[in-house]
C-alpha cells in the first residue's frame, strides 16, 4: 500500500509552533502519513498568493495527495470549511478562494462543506482551525474516510476573481502577482494567453520605466544585469535578470502593472 | 508497529547545516524514524522562548513521541544533559530549564542524567552537542533503549522561574512572552488564572498606551485595525488586531508589561 | 529493506513552491523515499557556500544517501548535469563545482554525465532543472537504477579552486567563508593545516581590528562579549563570542581576511 501524502501550505511562518502542532495532530491520527511542507511563508492573510503557489505545485505530487491549505483571515467567522476533489487530488481548507486557480485547470469532481464535528478535535478554538479542524480532517481523509462523510456537497464555494490580464485597444495589460526568492517578477500573463495575443509578432513589454523586446527562452540568454522577459517554470511571463535580482534592480512590487504591445513594421 | 517520531526544536536557524547534521545522525541509527521540525528559529540562546514553544506543541503529538530540544547556551560547560519522561512523552536536551513549562502541566515520571558515552557519537565536540550527544541519544531511545540505560536518575534538574503573572493590590500584572509571525502579542497570563481573577467581572487591560475592555472570543469579533484581547489557541491571553499586526501597530516588544483590572460600577 | 534517503540543498528559499515541486516529483516516482532538507537558504547562486555546507553535513547521513544539490546559476546554459559517487554516497546536481569539497575528502568512485532524457520529466523547462532533471534522476537512483544507466563516465568535471589558505613569509593567511546563524565567523583554515602551521607554538590571530591569542576548546572558555578563536564543529577555525554574535560585534563579512602568526619568545 502506498503511503498517504499530506502537503501543508500556510501563512503561519516557521518561527512559531503552529505548523508543528498541525503535524502532531495529523501524526496522532495517522502515524504513517508522509508530510511535505509547500511553504509556510505566504504573506499573512494573502489568499491570492497562496492560491498562486498552490496552483504551481499541487500537480507535481502523486495522484491522491491531500493538499492542506490554511491561509485563513476569516478564522472564527461564519466562513465555511471545505474539501474539494479535483484532478484526482484533495484540497482541504477554508472557503475563501484558495482553490480558485486549481479549479481553472482541473475538472472539479465535487466540493464538500466540512460540517461533521466528529472529524474535528474534541475542542475547537476560535483562532486555530488549522490544528482543530483542517489537520484532523486531512488525517481522517488520509486514513480512507470517504469525502461525503465529512458533510454535504455544495456548489456555491468562493472563487477569487483573481487578477486576470485584460485587453485594451491593442495592448495586453497584466500585473506582477508574485516575486520569488531570486527577485524574479512573476506576472499573471500565461504562456497560452501571451502567444494568442502575439500571434507570431514581436512583443514589446513595458514594466516600470523599462521597455523589453522579445521573449527569451531561459535565464542564460540574457545579458548580465539587463532585465529580460521569459516564460518561467510555472508557465507565466516573468521579468528576470540573469544571475541578478530583478526586484531590486527595477524597484517593482507586487501589484505593479505590465503592458504588452506588438511591434509594428517588423 | 508504529513508527517512532522525533521532533526537533532548536535555535540553529535553517541557513546552516546544523539541523541536517542532527537528522543525518538520527537516520544513520534509525532510518525508519519520522522527523518533525518544531521550529529552528528560536531567538538564539533564548531558553524561555523555547520552553514556551515546546509547551504549546508537545501534546499535539502521539504518546511516545521524543521531543529533542537544543537551545544550549552552555554547550561545552559543565551543564548536564538530561532525558525527562513526562506525560508519556520523552524530552531530551540540556539541563537548563527547557522543560520547565512541560513540568508544570505533566506528572514527571523521572529525569535521567545522560552520562553513558556509548550512546554518544564516538568523538564529541565542545560546540555541537546537538549532533554529538542529543541526536544519538534520541535515536537510541527511538530504537527502544530503556531510559535508565542512559544514566542515573536525578532530582535537582534546573527549573526556570519563568515570568509568572503577579497580583498587586487589585491588579493582575503580566508581560509579553512571545510575539508570533502574525504580530500577536502573547502574554504569560493563562486562561484559568485570568478567569479566577476576573470572577465574572469585566476586565480592563492596559498594554503600552492602550486600554482594552473585555475579552473577545476570536479574531473575527474585533474591528479592523483596533487592538483586542482574547485567549489564544495556546490558552494564554494575547493582544491581536483582526487582519493586522498588533506588534507593529502598538510598537511593543517581548518583556513589555500588561496590567489587568476589574471595571467597577458595572 | 532500508528506506532510501534523499537530502535537498538549494538556494530556492522556502517562500516559493520550488522545493515542494521537487519533492512532489520525487514522491511521485518513489513514494517511500525519506526526504531531508539540508538548507534552502544558500545565498542565491553562491556555489562556494553550498559546497561548504554540503561538505559539513553529507557524512552525517547513512551510507547510500543521495545528496541532491541545486545551486545552479547556469541553468539553461550548456553546463552539464552530473552524478558523483564518492565515499558510498551519491551526489546529484549541476557540474559547477558544488562537490569540490566532498572530493577533497573522499575517494571519487566515478562521475557520470546525466544525459539520458528518459530519466527526466517528459518536458524540461529552461529555468527549473531542479524539478525537471535533478529531482527525477535522484528518485530513479533511489529506486535502484544503476549510475551508468544515466549517462557516460566523465573525468573533466568542474572543480572550484576554492579559497584555500596561503602561506606568506611566516604567516598563514585565510578568509571568512561562512557566517552562521549565531554570527560565528567560519574561516577556510582547517584544524589539520592550523596545527601543522603552529607546531605546538602559540598562535596570534588578526581579524578585522582585533588580535586574538590562543585557540579555545569551546565557547564556554571565552569571556562574555570577548571574541575568541576556536575549532568549530566542522573542523574549521572560527571566531566566536560566548553567548554573543561575533559578526555584529566585529562588523566583519564573508571574504574578510584572517592572519595567523606564531608568537615569539614564549
Amino acid at each position: 500500500m502506498k503511503p498517504s501524502i499530506i502537503t501543508l501550505l500556510t501563512d503561519f511562518g516557521t518561527r512559531d509552533h503552529y505548523v508543528a502542532s498541525m503535524k502532531g495532530v495529523i501524526l496522532t491520527l495517522n502515524p504513517r502519513c508522509t508530510l511535505v511542507d509547500m511553504t509556510h511563508q505566504v504573506t499573512p492573510h494573502d489568499v491570492e498568493e497562496a492560491a498562486f503557489l498552490l496552483a504551481n505545485s499541487y500537480s507535481c505530487f502523486p495522484k491522491g495527495t491531500i493538499h492542506l491549505c490554511v491561509v485563513d483571515p476569516g478564522v472564527g467567522s461564519p466562513r465555511r470549511a471545505i474539501l474539494m476533489m479535483a484532478g484526482d487530488y484533495f484540497f482541504v481548507g477554508p472557503d475563501n478562494g484558495l482553490f480558485t486557480l486549481v479549479a481553472w485547470r482541473e475538472k472539479i469532481e465535487g466540493v464538500i462543506a466540512l460540517t461533521h464535528p466528529r472529524f474535528f478535535l474534541p475542542s475547537v478554538s476560535a483562532t486555530f482551525h488549522g490544528r482543530d479542524i483542517f489537520a484532523p480532517v486531512a488525517a481522517h481523509l488520509s486514513l480512507g474516510v470517504k469525502p461525503q462523510a465529512f458533510g454535504s456537497r455544495m456548489e456555491d464555494w468562493v472563487k477569487l476573481r483573481g487578477p486576470q490580464p485584460t485587453r485594451r485597444e491593442e495592448k495586453l495589460l497584466g500585473e506582477i502577482i508574485h516575486i520569488d526568492a531570486f527577485g524574479n517578477l512573476i506576472t499573471n500573463v500565461r504562456e497560452q494567453g501571451l502567444s494568442e495575443f502575439i500571434r507570431g509578432g514581436s512583443p514589446v513589454i513595458r514594466v516600470g520605466r523599462r521597455t523589453l523586446r522579445g521573449i527569451r527562452k531561459g535565464y542564460w540568454e540574457g545579458k548580465t544585469s539587463e532585465p529580460m522577459a521569459l516564460i518561467g517554470s510555472s508557465g507565466f511571463l516573468e521579468i528576470s535578470i540573469r544571475g541578478g535580482n530583478a526586484q531590486k534592480a527595477l524597484r517593482l512590487k507586487k501589484g505593479d502593472k505590465i503592458q504588452i504591445a506588438i511591434e509594428k513594421g517588423r
